[in-house]
């Protein structure tokens, strides 16, 4: 069925977070990749002793992200990676990638894709130069509810979208001890690790690029105020951004990483003029759809059930009722960027701007997401533009 | 135990709108009222015929709110009633509200309170005069878990609350047909009837207040984005407002009557630096407290719990697990009204400004709100100042 | 509209039990009914004493039942007491009952109806003999929710029934401290006062009736494992029936009052060859309607909405997402009460034995349920005939 | 960290059932073993073209069970498989077990593991003359939060439980058309395949063993009404099962697979004397702990959180609300019978009848439980004894 497994290089994923493994077992998942090199830590030591955790052969255990591309490279066709996956830092996402592209090696990686529009910008220029796939991971795009949610607005069961809420909401900052350097996750309070915002950033642009995907509306215009509780440094904790979207669609976005309790709390809320929809994260396996008058319906996630819709059913693994979740969503991102991959190496045609999944372009847009809500929100929540990348044409508003 | 039952009033209700009928059922839920008197439509036919329904006799069934003002104010002290409940169109609320304080008696009145900031003003002056007691039927206020929230943030639970959600969504709109008039409702979509917001002051000023009412953070600054996307007039049927409280603490308010499917979804959300609660209308018998890694806890209304405030436990009829819902949510503000209006009779103190439950000042701190969101809509949500009313002093942020 | 208020005595609530009270506020909520009589205790200066509580006249608040209904049969028609309801423990039921039908009142009683099945045929021969409305308080019958999921069932709207179960879990009983008499519910587990059974009688009772009021379903026989666990007399506290009835369905009835933080948590699931239901008391505004392949239908009680019934719409006040609760379910079963005395006043047809109320008739199914359920568990469980009251006729399998 | 991957074998998984794939993710999701042989039909050219499917090698890929076995066996010991797990109907689990032990590879076998006793005893003779790491695939015992419920009951932190209630609902079999064979399970309604239970082999099972797993409860008797409602053979496709557990506790079990619209809906409540538990499979990153005259506790799935048990941590590879599900806890019982494998290749002490994991012991279990429940079902639901295997002292009743 599937020709060959992709070869997978990881960067980073060696020390205590945990995104590095769920790279690891969400690209194997389905057998059609195997995790044969890394760079798993700026530690060349470090990497290299974690290499083995991650089953990976000591001999492609490298020391650094310039030696594992320069010896990848270096190797024979059908022996190098396929693809690098960047499970690093933000402000490292870019030179990684930028390397690897260069390098000729397909990406995947995780977001905000950069600290910068400009290279951001960048970065989209190079995969329009090199042709390679560049898959963003907005991993939540990748649950088969969303994916059912995106398609039954694209066929016009919610009628018009008109309103979009998303709310994020994390707590785990309030763990941070402000005396001492956390565990993990301590970049993410770091400027100049992080970029220009916080929980913006790290979870906002999540809540954005959902938005999006699912309802296809191009946007207009932002407006953000972001706040700083509890962070130990000066960037957002917490936040509202309105969105106004072409054609006169709203949106609101609600993001906080200090909010006692809440683990990994994504909702999101569409309103259209035929019905609306809501899902959440943390329960990821049901969808709710309401309409005036009828009794709320929840869809399963259930590839056997006649309501699933083909995207829905294709980004199923499991019978309704055995419930699939955060690993499976991952997996089905990672398994769009395949595809795309194996036609790439097929010589079929393979726009790796104008894919279906979550690309460069996505990244692109939620670094100018980032960048216009935190002028906005030091311009004291003034409305600024925001614009799509130029691939969005692919996704019509219903 | 209550030494009489207090005599009530009630003016509208006699058309197809279900409000009077829980002013009859609320008011008397604990037989300390009864219901006597009634001018129960603006058609004189219409609310005599409407009084045997309420159970009033034919004599004391008024073709006018003058008329019962005029004849009640005439019957001897023990036959005359003590209060009148209004449940009328928002326009009308003022002069009934005056006439009825003017003419001496205690007044209970639905939200908004008026359709201007000026007439708010003067019904606070005139019960400053007056002395008597002034109810707003700010009734999700009344349910006891909302009393139980309230009390554990003043009771510092939270710690400092630093930021409120609330989410006011229904879908009723979607069932208007523009071409004919609704059987009820209709006034609320009519600018001359609504006053000068639509959602935002039916539901809003709800949510507004409940936020105000469970942290006691005094209001600073608003902005609105205020849309009509379905209202077949020019009044907001869908917006988002942000607050900024007085030291620093966040407020949004999200408002809808075009979510397909939702019927009185009211939500609050409060995050504290020690821990956040949520609460939600619909299942109204539940709070959840939340911590940073501790489990989800989940207040049940259980006046036989150790968990359960004072406040909560006097807010309760039954025992846990025999639900309580909006009647009895209802009738809790109504007995904060006996309470005081029975002080009133006997002389005890009882300044109508300086009480706990909703008040004239909750009904002028509602009309202030819709003002300046409207005006803030309008300078393209442009953060406005916002002020409390002056008894707030007595709310204080924990 | 209605003609009259009926006028009501209430038995027993003068102590610290909660039941009286809902009596009080169910059978008055819609002001069909006023509270003017009431034997309160079985203490008399206590009973006087809460009359006032209750708003009662001193001089028709009696020492007893005796008194009671002495007085109130000499009273004029057009003031004597309509009816008497009996909310007292269940050892009492039977000779208050027996009197108040022999002195010509209708009765509203409590349930366990009697602690015999001899008594319980008593009442039911003497209702026939009187024609007076008899009224058994199973107000869980009374929720609209209820009466929809009877009436899809009657309409063929889940095919034919073939399984229901029913799960009733409290926890109080762990409270009760053995070396102490509790402050309320004490003679709730004296086999004395209570009868033969304890959980069985005073919750399985409610859960049985409920499965076969939605149902319709005749039953066969029963088989009962009765345990005490906690309770410090020998009475079930925790119990598992099942159920044969009438051409093959089964039926489980669950009943616990020793599970730890349980309330009153009381589930139905009906399963029917074209749907299944399921309903919680704890969250009665909601019932689950699932057909295989088709997304889980979530019914609101919503008078307004065209896929509620027409007796789920006669039994709300509110409109949806106005969540109604207890007061309201129990209130429902007063009103059908009313409309029985009201056509029995008026010499109109009413024949207390085919009334759609649960009536003298659930009473006797109530005890005869538990009678054998307590020899079926004496027995280990083996299987025993169990009868349906001869009414039943009225309510067919669909 | 893990010295070797072990080598998979896998038989069963070419036709149209899922469970062949979910072995496959299952056991190489932590990378700790590798699928590369299988017999995957037993149609063999149907089995090698599925192959490819799971990324078998062509020349690993065999036409029968026999060929596996005894090409793998020769192999060298670097080279040949580790184990083979059994994902085939029921009648052929012990042929192909037995055949697997006998040839010196570990097994991992579906459930129900036999259709006959006898041969469930057979099994555990092997595998006790072997020395071999039998794992039963009671897969809902690798949740984490199932394994937090079990340690929390051996903690004491229930007290003495007295009850547990499992309930496993599914719906499926309405779905069959009686006219024609289904495209899968078709096996399962077929007394030949199935064994001589249908629903309450197939899901009766995992909820016994669940029961049996967390509280560690030791049977004694039991009594079964099993029905045929729906399933167009002989087999039950509804029952209800009650327990008696050694000193005195009770269990029930409801089975069903054709409750209309249910999915996989497996729950599980258990009663002790200090508090009680409540999970759900299809929301398994929930567990509700209640006691009296407390909030009701929502543990998380969580392994940063201090109220995680050290079982419940080892089962997590996510943070909390980044949800985990079904492959997880399938995997998680692989883990465990990974570390038995290797400890039994490295020589450390490695009892197959002593793990903690579910094993032959449970198998037979699960085999006298089905036997038993059919007897006493055939006997009016005669109460019969129970035992367990003789390996479950090593999990007393806390």
């Amino acid at each position: 069925m599937h020709a060959r497994k992709l070869r997978m290089a990881l960067i980073g994923g060696g020390g205590a977070g945990f995104i590095g493994r769920v790279h690891a077992i969400a690209a194997t998942l389905d057998h059609r990749a195997e995790l044969v090199a890394g760079a798993l830590s700026s530690d060349p030591a470090k990497g290299r002793a974690a290499a083995e955790a991650f089953g990976i052969d000591p001999a492609r255990a490298y020391g650094s992200v310039d030696e594992l591309l320069d010896r990848e490279a270096g190797l024979p066709a059908d022996q190098r990676v396929d693809f690098v996956s960047i499970a690093t830092p933000n402000h490292t996402h870019f030179p990684i990638a930028r390397a690897a592209l260069q390098a000729g090696f397909h990406v995947v990686c995780d977001k905000p894709m950069t600290t910068s529009l400009a290279d951001a910008e960048r970065l989209r220029e190079l995969v329009a130069e090199t042709g390679r796939v560049f898959v963003l991971t907005h991993n939540y795009s990748g649950y088969p509810l969303v994916r059912q949610a995106r398609e039954m607005i694209r066929q016009g069961e919610l009628g018009e979208v008109f309103a979009v809420r998303a709310s994020y909401l994390q707590g785990w900052l309030h763990g941070l001890d402000p005396d001492r350097p956390p565990a993990r996750g301590a970049w993410k309070s770091d400027p100049d690790k992080a970029g220009p915002a916080g929980a913006l950033g790290d979870i906002g642009t999540h809540a954005y690029q959902l938005a999006r995907f699912t309802t296809g509306l191009l946007p207009a215009e932002v407006a953000a105020t972001l706040r700083s509780f509890v962070c130990p440094q000066p960037l957002d904790d917490y936040g509202h951004v309105l969105l106004r979207f072409q054609h006169g669609a709203m949106g609101s976005l609600t993001t906080s990483q200090v909010t006692h309790g809440r683990l990994n709390d994504l909702t999101l809320e569409i309103d259209g003029t035929k019905g609306s929809l809501a899902w959440r994260q943390e329960a990821p396996n049901q969808l709710m759809l309401r309409r005036l008058g009828e009794p709320t319906q929840t869809y399963e996630r259930n590839p056997n059930a006649a309501y699933t819709s083909p995207a829905g059913r294709a980004a199923c693994r499991l019978p309704g009722g055995h419930p699939e979740a955060f690993f499976e969503a991952f997996a089905n991102v990672y398994r769009d960027g395949f595809d795309a991959m194996l036609a790439h190496a097929d010589g079929r045609p393979c726009d790796p701007l104008a894919a279906d999944f979550p690309t460069v372009l996505d990244g692109w847009e939620g670094v100018a997401f980032i960048e216009q809500c935190v002028a906005s929100s030091r311009a004291n929540g003034a409305w600024l533009p925001l614009t799509a990348g130029d691939s969005r044409g692919t996704r019509p508003a219903s």
